[in-house]
């Protein structure tokens, strides 16, 4: 057997026992990994110096290396987050539906764990207890694979966590690390679908390209983020810089913030100029030929704009003559994932809503909101860009399938 | 542009009148083909006969020439199935969800269709109907791939249809028919993440498990049953006979039959002479050592028996010596379809119908109720053997998906 057939087969032993465990027992052990993380720290922090020397050496850029960096602090805020995980409610056991077939069986839709989750991440530690955290309570077997230039964190974190495990007599297989990093090995994984049930990337477009292309596992995307905001033509223009200023500007490396700014013909003489004022310092404003008419200070934009997720201080505009046209580009250009209109009007409000496909869509409000904790769902393990399965944020809920139970006293079909 | 980029833009062009078409027009609109397709069944039979007489001159076996075969009693079928999609509750636009964002933002989760969804499908030409009728009405384009052998039906049904939205002002690039079958052209159907949401095979275990292995779209396992029934020690030994019959022998091609029984070694000298003499001569028993020890009517069973789907009439039997063995043993061996445990004792009901990881788990019924009609759907597009998005049987609400609508006045994330 190879690595894969070996690790997916005690990941298949593990599930059996995920299945059933008490809420209380899942609680406990996830405040028990909390605790050793940190009283661990001494040797996960010496293992990530290894790391971040590997990654000196190779020459990786500076702002790589921070993503890479384990510290005191950082670890208290993964133990914490394990314990806040340990304080949301058990989803698995959930009666979602119930009713009486024709024939008198009695039918109920179960919420279940959806049994091994395979995870494959780039160079963030801080990933494999958190996404440990989220399969654990949800019922799940954890098969992650991150990046090779992190490894050395892994393997002790993981060593750590899977000892607790043992000592709270929970097969640690529960939560399995694929320490071979190699193409192969992780292509493998990609292709094991005896193993694992569903697999979720993390990381950059690039990542989740390949795997969606190499995986015969059924994969949930988690996303990129072209996200749009539209400024109608009876838009409030004070709402609208604020709301444009905190989504492109609040933080700009992430998936939900603004990327491409659509404006009404008919606001954009009173719009632009405002715009420019509030964020030409700090956001280079790339416009097509009509907006840069309205407000030279902007440079031109190029077709290859509309698409591009910058996350960066760069925002594209456009001058559009409808809400049409803005549901038309947005619609063409975005990635599914977050968009809004700022408009006084409910009828063009409803129509954006409804007719704009993405997993999130807003009405006079910051795109920023997109995110699990901001939903209320108390964790989150990515946003999903696809359609099939969950959309949007992921929290534990996401993570579940559900199974029919039926109860007779002998029915047959007829 | 390729043939697949061609159809795949017209159907993406589509999806988007979909997305807010009235139920009223949809409902119509099904009405309308269906009669259209009663109107025009010379047409349709005559290609039919070509579709026949080319399977003849093959050497297709008639079992297969008759799933082949269309009539007039069997468009009427159709004609009726689709009246009763129309029949149906539209899904689309329920709000499934609502709540409010601690920054008081309004927050909806409604439903919405899928978008463009790819069936491939082998030799059933009541399929093309069929299928389209359950992803119109769920608001989806639908992408079809039929078997090359009945490609003259589909063609002549699909003309019909088309015409028939087009008379009706609806864009017929709802429906969109792969004409060309060949290998190269449906590999890159099943590559056209841009064009295409969901993938669903309909066919045997061979096409979904090439369409696993090729396709890059998220694809819905529609499955195999290798369905297992479980006759506890407590069993009523005339209802477990009765459910038994009933599962193996009431339809026996089909994926929710039973295949293999489980017999807890306590009632096996009661229990096995009676279920010989009850299925012996319509039923092939391949039995373990035990089994045959006790019923020496049973051929002797192998290993390849336990992972055995027959479609047929066969049936194995094992002997086991507790409900941990033959859950054990279920879940090894069973496709996650439908399983079924015979008993009287609630404890071992419950322990079955929690650890048996199957779309549905019966105690003391027949495993023939799962089915989109059984079940209350109205419909069926198939029956989900994978966890991820939908389980068991799939009607109309498993063809949709979902999406955050968020009304606020202003608000910024902090």
């Amino acid at each position: 057997m190879n690595t894969i057939m070996t690790l997916g087969e005690k990941a298949k032993q593990a599930e059996v026992i995920m299945r059933s465990m008490p809420t209380d027992k899942k609680n406990q052990a996830l405040c028990c990994i909390a605790d050793a993380l940190l009283a661990h720290s001494d040797e996960i922090l010496a293992a990530n110096a290894i790391d971040l020397e590997d990654a000196v050496k190779a020459g990786m850029a500076p702002g790589l290396q921070d993503r890479l960096r384990l510290t005191q602090a950082r670890l208290e805020d993964i133990a914490e987050g394990m314990r806040q995980v340990a304080a949301l409610p058990d989803p698995i056991g959930e009666v979602m539906d119930s009713w009486t077939l024709d024939s008198g069986i009695d039918i109920r839709r179960v919420r279940v764990p959806m049994g091994v989750i395979g995870i494959i991440y780039e160079s963030r530690p801080n990933v494999t207890p958190d996404a440990f955290s989220l399969c654990f309570k949800s019922g799940n077997v954890s098969f992650l694979r991150g990046g090779s230039d992190c490894i050395h964190s892994n393997i002790a974190m993981v060593q750590v966590m899977r000892q607790t495990l043992q000592q709270m007599d929970i097969n640690p297989d529960v939560l399995i690390l694929l320490e071979d990093t190699s193409r192969e090995t992780v292509k493998e994984m990609m292709r094991a679908n005896a193993y694992i049930d569903v697999l979720i990337p993390r990381g950059g477009a690039g990542l989740i390209k390949s795997v969606v292309e190499t995986s015969t596992i059924p994969v949930i995307e988690t996303g990129t983020g072209n996200c749009h905001i539209f400024v109608d033509e009876s838009a409030d223009i004070q709402m609208a810089l604020d709301i444009i200023t905190n989504a492109k500007t609040q933080r700009v490396g992430v998936c939900n913030a603004a990327e491409s700014l659509l404006v009404h013909r008919n606001i954009a003489d009173a719009f632009l100029p405002a715009l420019a004022e509030r964020l030409g310092e700090q956001v280079e404003l790339r416009g097509d030929e009509i907006a840069c008419g309205i407000a030279p200070v902007m440079k031109r934009a190029t077709e290859e704009d509309w698409g591009t997720e910058y996350l960066d201080y760069i925002l594209s505009v456009k001058i559009v003559d409808s809400v049409d046209e803005a549901i038309k580009h947005t619609n063409r250009y975005h990635t599914g994932h977050s968009d809004a209109i700022i408009t006084s009007t409910n009828e063009n409000a409803d129509r954006f809503l409804n007719e704009i496909d993405s997993a999130c869509v807003y009405a006079n409000a910051s795109t920023r909101f997109t995110d699990g904790f901001m939903f209320g769902f108390g964790a989150e393990i990515g946003i999903s860009t696809q359609k099939l399965h969950a959309r949007g944020p992921m929290g534990l809920k996401e993570l579940t399938s559900y199974k029919y139970q039926l109860r007779g006293n002998g029915q047959v079909r007829k």
